[in-house]
C-alpha cells in the first residue's frame, strides 16, 4: 500500500541527513513518552521542527518512518564474551529482555510487526535485521563449541532462537513484561537442550525427523 | 483511535447474527487467499453481499472485523491426552505448527498484532485469547506431574509457553514457516527443560533467583 520510503538518497551531512536524524530522533522520543498508536505525523513535525509535508513525502506513514529507525538501531546488541556459555546466554538473554522492556523499543518492533501487516515489503526489513542480529550473537555458541561445552555440530542459529523466542512471545503474544523468571527459564531451558544435543541436526544434517516421536 | 466493535449485540440467530456471520466467513476466505495487507472493506462487501456502509458502521475497520474473527475462532486446540508427557507435546506443537501455518490463520494473527499496536484496548483483546487457549492446554503438563514424569510444583503454563514460543518467534520475527524440524526442536527443549525442574519456582514460588547466574 504504501511506497517505500526514500533512504538517505541525498549526500551524508548534507540537509537530507540532518531531516532525517531530526524526525527519527523526534519519533525516538515520542516513542519513548507514549503508543506507537498515538505517534502521527503531525506529532513528529511539531518535535523535530521539520514541516510535516517534508515528512510526508519522505516517509508518507509513521509506520515508514519506524521501518527507517530500525535500519538505525538495530545494532546494538552486544556480544557477550565471558568465557562460560551460560554466563554468556545469561548477559544476552538480559540485554535482550532490558531493550526490549524499554517502551519505546517495545513500540518500535509492534509498529514494524503493524507495518510488516500493511507492506508485504516490510516483512523482507524486520527479517533482514533481526537475521543480521541473530548472526552476530551466534559467536556465543560457536565459542562453546571450540570450548567442548556443547557439542560438535550445533546449530547456533537454533541456539540464540531458542534462547530468544520466549522473551519475543511473552512481549508480542502475552503482551506482558520480560522479568526475571523468564530470563531464568530461558537461560536454563536453553542451555540443557544446546547441553544434551538438541541443536544438533539428525541425518542429512538439515534436520529431517521423520516419524519418529519418541526420539 | 478505532471504536470498539459492537458485538452481536441484537438477538442471537437474527439479522445482525446472519450479517455478523457472513462478514467473518468472507473475511475468513479472502485472508486464506491473500495477505491481510490486501484485506479492505470493500472486498469484504463484495465477498459477504452486506453493503460496505453496514460494515464499516459495525467495525469500522478490517482490523476491527479480524479481531471479531479471533473471538469467533480461538478455541480450535485440541489438548492432547496420549498418556505420554513427550507424545502430548509433540501432538500440541504440531497442532500449534499445522495452524499457524495456514494461510488465513497466519493473517488473522498478523492483522491482530497490527490492530494492537494501533488500539491498546485491542491488546487486552489478544492477550486473554491466547493465555485463555493457553489454559486449556495445560492440562499436558499437570497430567505429566500426576503421572511422576516431571517435577512436583511445575508451572504448567511456563511449559505450555516455552513450547509455544519458538513458532511464534519464527512466524512473526523471521518471517518464516514452522517447520518439521522446529517442532522437534521445541518439543525436545521443552521436555528436557520440564524433565530436569526448570519450569519449577525456586524459593517462595514466584521464582524469584536473584545475582546466581550459576543456577
Amino acid at each position: 500500500m504504501t511506497e517505500r520510503p526514500p533512504h538517505g538518497s541525498a549526500r551524508p551531512g548534507g540537509r537530507t541527513a540532518r531531516t532525517r536524524a531530526a524526525v527519527l530522533a523526534a519519533a525516538y522520543e515520542e516513542l519513548d513518552r507514549d503508543s506507537f498508536a498515538a505517534l502521527t505525523l503531525d506529532r513528529l513535525a511539531r518535535r523535530s521542527g521539520v514541516h510535516v509535508s517534508t515528512i510526508r513525502r519522505r516517509w508518507r506513514t509513521v509506520e515508514g518512518v519506524v521501518v527507517d529507525l530500525l535500519a538505525e538501531h538495530s545494532s546494538t546488541l552486544p556480544t557477550p564474551d565471558t568465557g562460560d556459555f551460560r554466563r554468556d546466554l545469561t548477559q544476552l538473554t538480559q540485554a535482550i529482555a532490558d531493550f526490549n522492556n524499554a517502551l519505546r523499543n517495545r513500540n518500535v518492533i509492534q509498529g514494524l510487526l503493524a507495518a510488516a501487516a500493511h507492506d508485504s515489503r516490510v516483512e523482507e526489513i524486520v527479517r533482514a535485521a533481526f537475521v543480521r542480529r541473530t548472526e552476530e550473537v551466534t559467536l556465543i555458541a560457536r565459542q562453546a563449541v571450540e570450548r567442548g561445552e556443547i557439542p560438535e555440530g550445533t546449530e547456533a542459529r537454533e541456539v540464540i532462537a531458542a534462547l530468544a523466542a520466549p522473551l519475543y512471545y511473552r512481549m508480542l503474544i502475552l503482551r506482558g513484561p520480560i522479568d526475571e523468571r523468564l530470563v531464568h527459564t530461558s537461560v536454563e531451558a536453553t542451555y540443557q537442550a544446546a547441553r544434551s544435543g538438541v541443536f544438533v541436526p539428525k541425518g542429512d544434517g538439515k534436520g529431517d525427523r521423520k516419524g519418529d516421536p519418541e526420539g
